[in-house]
């Protein structure tokens, strides 16, 4: 396909899990597909999270790019 | 909410106003609703502004990102 | 139009073209009016490109950003 | 005072306040005296805030480093 | 006037005022007219402040690049 | 409590741990509770690691801001 | 002439073409020399441009540091 | 050691794997060893990713430095 | 390919033409293939050019890394 | 002592000489011994300086983050 | 002077010198006085350098942003 | 030699000395020359150290690019 002219498009998304840098990571591409087309891959922005009253991690965000191919015209 | 897996979506959006900086701000977070689902936060990524042919700033351009929380799937 | 409010969104895209970094914007920008509205302005953000087996230049891939006037409200 | 050999500290503060970004500035920096030392400048790292469910600002949260000079040995 | 062979000058500044933001910006904007050309647009680099010895704000210092074209040849 | 003035403080610091990046994040931010008030969230500046002798990870070393309220005043 | 003392002098500049990134930096060194001494090199700092009511690049404008012996003393 | 002239070099390698941020990263630095002297320690840049026709995480790709003393002279 | 467990090199060259950008990349890319491995890709990182006596353009220098897979162990 | 669980903590300070930069930065670690814990390194941020009315450089500003082992818990 | 109404301007030189990072620095501020108003401070940009055919470094190219108040209106 | 098609590699190394980051430049890069070619330039990316158990400056640490004209093909 290299060589074709076509465009992609990122989009800026943040996922969240409690579980793992990862999780967060896959849920941010899996819910994704409900409002947008095929992804093909993520860069990671930044990673963060939140910690609660007990003084543990209580969940991890991850902000991400993520990528898809614009069809059509 | 903090440990439920979810996913954010943040939209980069430019504000304009003859009047402050805040305004704006305020300027590109309300008319941002009629096209974008209720919105959480946003960051500041830049602050410009065009000059008049008096010399006085005419215009404060603010380029904002904005998130809000992408639901259902 | 200068001190009118108003707001812009910006969106990033990648041009992709076997011919120049130019073809490659060319081609992002005139592909994306499908999907978004009247384009106003570009940046440029990154140029990558793509090496084929014969070791040269198999295309060039320009992300870009677009940005366009948000009407209505 | 130039020429003198001396230590100056800086540390990273958030204000916030749902005013403007003047006032979240000099809510960081008053309220900073009660645990710092006689601050002599600030520098501001980022402009964020947060967007009500009526769909306006409802504070800005500006993120400075303050900087005061540390005294003795 | 798009399209027609030009160029532009930008030149670093920093403007001062005690009583906001946009205040060291108008400062800048207006004062470095007597030095520059007609003034096109202005890009905010850096906002800091000095503290007084009262514990508050006592001056805004706005980094700025503004632009303007440069004629002839 | 948005729309209250209030200020942050934002501490860096760095967790190590041999297990994984999530587990450093975790040191950093329980053993941070010892010198430390209450931490509010977390923000990764910074990955790296320490190789062993055997050509293996030994240690994951995780740069962090942690944030916390200030109160009092 | 490495190991002299001397100095140069950076310019940012911007130049606007039709027809292509390199015509833009043409453009701008080329219009350079009316007001400023002879040029040894330039730096690329962005790459932007406009997009005309057709949906075509309708220029490119190319952000450059310009660099320049300062002669005399 | 420390206070003895010597040099280390830095080397820019991309580990993938499927399973976990941590196994691209000791995917890179076993497999470097191949080719690079016993490494001393590695910096994160990048954390980048596919995604597979499922819509889901099918590989981690970890951007890292990794160091190492050189020897001799 | 994706998935499986492999490493990439990436190595900074600069590429230097007196025709255009594009020009000095392909010299970067092809003259690269004497002393590394088959490439597989290319990232610009900065672009720059001398400026002859006559006040033109004499020769662009494109900063790139580029990439390919480091294969055995 | 690689690979047991431990923090540390980087702490931002500026040190001042009139001397060289190198004395900037023994100035900030020595006197920097007084209210922080045994430090370990230093990684400078910024160098600046102050001009005398003589138009000669009056100190070297060096920014520095110096690290140190959070012990106990 | 805080608090008054005021700018600076801020402009971008190199220094060289073969002796030493410090003896470029006051080379470009001592030199930039022939052509600069007064100048009040100094932010170093970036250090790098000339290797001469000996091996060995020929000379320190610091790239310096110098700062003076500019008078008048 | 402007013009002419080219290319050039640029190497990050560490150097270190506990005399200056000048002496620490020096060491990279009169050590580098045993395992690399001639080399034309260098650009100083990071200036570190280690401070011994005396809380004084026991070596300077300077992470450098040096490039040098790959030659051939």
């Amino acid at each position: 396909m290299y060589g074709a002219d076509r465009i992609y498009k990122k989009v800026e998304i943040i996922g969240v899990s409690k579980i793992s840098i990862e999780a967060a990571i896959e849920t941010a591409v899996t819910k994704a597909r409900a409002s947008l087309d095929k992804l093909s891959w993520f860069e990671v922005q930044d990673i963060r999270g939140h910690i609660g009253d007990d003084g543990k991690v209580s969940e991890y965000q991850v902000v991400l790019k993520v990528a898809f191919q614009l069809k059509g015209e």
